[in-house]
């Protein structure tokens, strides 16, 4: 099956190369986005001065710009680390955590979008109906819209509008490059109630692109991974002491360093999405 | 019985409306904060730029101020969001982190309760009886005095002398609201040795006073849910190769994410305090 | 035997004294060097902000300075924060994390090492040759040579042009002073997926040195403590829905807390490099 072979040789350049994800990012989730990254096999790099991120992007495979705990000090860290990837080519994962709550944050993802071609922007559905100019109020960093209110066509617009990927998480998620739009219907709702997973799924499709496949693809399999895995997280919770969101975010990890393709081939619910 | 009514309706509450809690806080600690009040219901959200923290804190229901890693760049933050809580009426919970410790703090402190009314200010013996202008050294962030030090009269002299309620955190807690004072005997010597557990009840007071109901009752119940739910993880350690703190802080997750009025039922351990 | 009565010693005074170390860290592991601090019975601080630094560390009994997620706001503080250390005599361990990937780092490295005496400097081997002067390029935060490329001659010229310990972690530790070279075999493959070993390490290296003995005694126990951790970490995975890097990372703080000199007796794996 097409996409099972494309992602058989994600992973595989992945364990081969470990590629080095630059992140931009904030000080709640990096240490969880640091860990997705390694137990996937890639390594993970943090670091926002603007003296250093044209350096350090340079040598990296895939940038993650997310902008929770956005503060002044690393605005212009974003751009330059952004346009960097773009003149080297390598893929630009755009993260536009609690967009929509303040003006500052809006102001300066318009000022992104302008300044950095993103190669896919991945967010809660909130976030992503703000960035289509819907006036959907974020609460905080949690969406308050599911992907069902017109997911579909909104990905889809805005992958044509910015000529990028479009994912947009939640309990379906929808995934769009403007041509093609996929659902997944992988995961589990525990995934919702710790906090980094919107930040590890951003994190882990960088590593799946750094792989230098169609963003796309990359998109695809990173948002397989983090579903497949909280359904495999949940499963493995079977003793009565290990009930919680603690014992699940551990099996959480376990389950990213574990995952293997024959969990895609088991548990995988991707279903492209036809238009009539 | 009445706090068990009142608690009662505070879960509820909680569980209805997942209210929005800001904090600006500490690197150490965020991502535990941020997960103990996803796992009792509540949504999260750091911010600290002072150019968003007023608007951020407009869509808050209660309002965090950890001084923990205080850095320059964030003081006016602090001020902005606390008053604009003030403002909005929005509880403000302030925890004075490592107060003692340096004078940048002890300064900070000192203009933070200049320009903005806290509703519950919660420290360990050390940072407490700081503020209360005890000479008592703090040693880093930890306490060095137990609560047991005079801790009901300087709770309750603090309480009267800020309008607020005032909760020394320790082997017993003391909360008061300069009108009653409270011992929580809850919890298990574990919870001091992991860090962020302070950070923590903090960001459950907040959660539980952002029902709306009085102060006192958002941190006797926020302290009980802090102490039961340490007994609760320590109960759970029963495989020999569970020992040790890092399981202990899997387990006091699940404790948060599985808390019901039954296990205070069960283990609740407050007692208010009879002055002759 | 020698070195396991020096260990025990050390062991006792941080049991005695629950030394606080002051840490100027990263966001992306504060959590974690915090934790295994608090695990192997110390007291940490995170404090950054050139206004306290100094006063900070005077209430410390060791400090460690570590680059990662470096920015120009905390530059000062460093350099404060090492000069005082100096002042005072307790011992600054130097972590200098992702070395060699941008100027940014090498240049403040090299201001660090004019202006502050470290007394051990921990890295991976391309952090510790870009240091000797190598050019191996540090590909991100991780090691892309091991310590078998010439690590003892490195570590024991490093450690003799700055008067002080110098440690290499790897698949085999090089740990020397200038006259001896030590070997450290301990440790799982497991410890190098996981992010935050390696300043994990920095931390729990200061925590020894805190007890006023040799550097280099130091640095051995505190490495031993990690790759003895990771080992029963490691064998503390029997259960199939156990395995995986979450429940290794859980167990490793359980190594931290549960650690006793037994476990160095039975485990412990240092060797004396005899040079012809």
């Amino acid at each position: 099956m097409f996409l099972y072979e494309e992602f058989e040789e994600i992973l595989k350049i992945i364990k081969r190369k470990a590629p080095l994800i630059h992140h931009i990012t904030n000080y709640v989730t990096a240490n969880d986005s640091a860990n997705a990254v390694l137990a996937l096999g890639g390594s993970p790099v943090m670091a926002d001065d603007e003296k250093e991120v044209e350096e350090m992007v340079s040598l990296a495979a895939a940038l993650v710009l997310n902008i929770g705990t956005l503060n002044q000090q690393k605005l212009k860290s974003f751009l330059l680390a952004g346009k960097k990837a773009n003149a080297l080519g390598i893929p630009v994962i755009l993260d536009p955590v609690g967009l929509g709550a303040t003006k500052f944050r809006r102001d300066f993802i318009g000022e992104i979008l302008t300044e950095v071609r993103p190669t896919v922007i991945r967010g809660n559905m909130s976030e992503i109906a703000n960035l289509y100019g819907n006036s959907a109020r974020t609460k905080g960093v949690d969406s308050s819209l599911s992907s069902e209110d017109g997911g579909d066509d909104i990905a889809s617009a805005l992958a044509q509008k910015y000529n990028c990927t479009v994912a947009i998480t939640g309990k379906v998620d929808v995934i769009s490059n403007g041509e093609l739009t996929y659902h997944i219907e992988s995961g589990h709702e525990h995934l919702s109630k710790i906090t980094g997973t919107g930040c590890m799924s951003s994190s882990i499709i960088a590593l799946c692109c750094a792989s230098g496949k169609p963003p796309i693809l990359g998109a695809l399999l990173g948002l397989s991974i983090m579903g497949i895995s909280g359904e495999m997280a949940k499963d493995r919770m079977n003793r009565k002491e290990e009930q919680g969101l603690g014992s699940f975010k551990v099996r959480l990890f376990n389950g990213f360093s574990e995952f293997t393709l024959r969990d895609y081939q088991e548990r995988g619910k991707i279903n492209e999405i036809q238009y009539m």
